[in-house]
């Protein structure tokens, strides 16, 4: 079923309901496709003659996934839309399938355009979840340019080859001494900063919703991302009560990191507070007394939401700088690996 | 130990921690105890050599309890401060003790005050969990004026004689008959106007933090609240396209009633989708093309928080009027009861 500029294979979810003869199901969905959800629903119910329920809480990823929560309500079966599973995101409780929804977009435009931009003959490739299938097209174009691609298997927690979450770089960095350059397709500027950080090879970022081509941007926001990382790291140099974040979501909960943060502050001679938190937000924080917060859950929170927090907010890595235990040079980007 | 002008009786608390050998505790804590954690979780290390987690996600009452989310994270004991257990706030996956925040500020100032507010000889008391201990006292005090006190037992969602909440007002209702008037001690204005629309009985609520008797406010409060909701009932009534909800969050489950609704909605033509929410806030919602919301979790989200969202959300009662099902004059407000 096409939805939004999405191809979401709902009709093989659907087959496996009846197969499997699940009652009540639950679906997940992006953002993005919560506007056009009632055309889906419409097919499910149709096809499977089961009871549907929506789930409107947040879904950013696989992490996300909803599943005990639903246990008491006899939910089935959570069908789980527009991310791929997550090796350690198990779910226990409630059987959960994980449906892509592939973007309809045509990427050969924008590869093509990136072509001039790219850096040497050896061309990692990357995207994310939703291009993943265009992946062996994008290959063809670069060898009808001369060019060699090269597209990676992930650790443990990446289930389909070429493919980066914002936590998770290992596609890149697993090939990063091999190649000249990484072809990002995908939208946004997290994953290819996010990838250049960490593989620290220059990253062509094509996007097919825009057209556009970035190279220069992306370093430059790199060097901004730094900066302000940077900026946190000294705001919590003089801190005396530290709050270590420990995400409650599937795939987010380091909390062995977390102990050895404590007692890394501990021997530090700082106060600290291990927190727990299922959805991340300003208001759940802001009643603590607390100097600045050390977060172990997905690490887009502490990068990518900085500002929106009254308390500088910094990574694991971060606070071995902030207390000695790593030097500035030595700085790597917050990822969680298998 | 008394924290920020509550007695807590955390000792009780590690005493069974130590005598059950839990190794790993989560404590919850209402928003405003957030600010003085540190020594209560300096005083469960020390006393029980426990790690102690904070959980920092929002804690608005006993519906709130984090359960299965941490088992994962082997916590083997939950400690829910500020609320008492409501009967179907089961903990399947972990034990867990509710602690009760008794407020230590004395309740007899106010309460004198109140008296000459009272109407007849025969009075109601009710509080919430915070004051209960303070109850016998009042009843003392009015006996002293020659009054009359009734304290009830509630239904079986309700822990301690005389408790009401934001969703439960049966210790009045039960008792409405026989009283000339109630007696709310506590503060906020949601818990008494609920109780003068569900017990019909004039309330006289006194607040002790603040030492205001208010009683014509609360009438007012009564006929404001009721013309919203009769605006709300108005902008729904061409409203095609409905989204019943359903709290995850256990004590506000009630799926059997949002299938009952989705029957009703199905039988009057219109579209609807069964929507989970367990964080309710305008942007879960803002995503969907829904015209308006039935929400069958916290009744306090549909009326407490109504400007909030964009799309009207009445409670079922009123969908009922919207469809026909009932008159405005059988107007009740929603309660979660056993």
């Amino acid at each position: 079923m096409e939805i939004s500029g999405y191809l979401i294979d709902i009709e093989n979810a659907a087959n496996t309901i009846k197969q499997q003869g699940y009652k009540t199901i639950a679906v997940q969905v992006p953002e993005g496709l919560k506007r056009s959800i009632f055309p889906l629903v419409e097919f499910l119910k149709k096809e499977t003659g089961a009871t549907v329920l929506v789930s409107a809480d947040a879904c950013f990823g696989a992490c996300d996934v909803v599943n005990y929560e639903l246990k008491n309500m006899d939910v089935d079966c959570v069908v789980h839309l527009g991310h791929t599973a997550i090796s350690d995101v198990e779910n226990f409780w409630i059987s959960t399938m994980f449906v892509n929804a592939q973007s309809t977009l045509d990427v050969s435009k924008v590869v093509e355009k990136a072509i001039p931009s790219l850096v040497g003959k050896k061309i990692g490739l990357v995207t994310t979840a939703q291009h993943l299938h265009t992946l062996e097209k994008v290959e063809t174009i670069l060898r009808n340019h001369n060019l060699e691609p090269f597209i990676a298997e992930g650790d443990e927690r990446i289930s389909t080859k070429g493919q980066i979450l914002g936590c998770n770089f290992s596609v890149g960095t697993k090939i990063a001494e091999n190649v000249d350059c990484f072809l990002f397709i995908g939208s946004g500027t997290f994953h290819p900063v996010g990838l250049l950080m960490s593989a620290r090879k220059p990253v062509i970022a094509a996007d097919p919703y825009t057209n556009a081509v970035k190279k220069q941007e992306i370093e430059d926001m790199k060097n901004n991302m730094l900066r302000q990382r940077y900026g946190a790291i000294v705001a919590c140099r003089s801190a005396r009560r530290f709050g270590i974040l420990i995400g409650v979501k599937r795939g987010q909960q380091r909390i062995k990191l977390a102990r050895e943060i404590q007692q890394m502050l501990d021997s530090a001679g700082k106060l600290s507070l291990l927190i727990t938190l299922d959805e991340f937000s300003p208001v759940s924080l802001q009643g603590f007394d607390i100097d600045c917060y050390v977060s172990t859950a997905c690490p887009r929170i502490a990068i990518d939401d900085y500002l929106q927090y009254k308390k500088p907010m910094i990574t694991p890595v971060e606070l071995e700088i902030v207390l000695g235990r790593r030097e500035w040079e030595t700085y790597v980007f917050d990822e969680i690996l298998e």
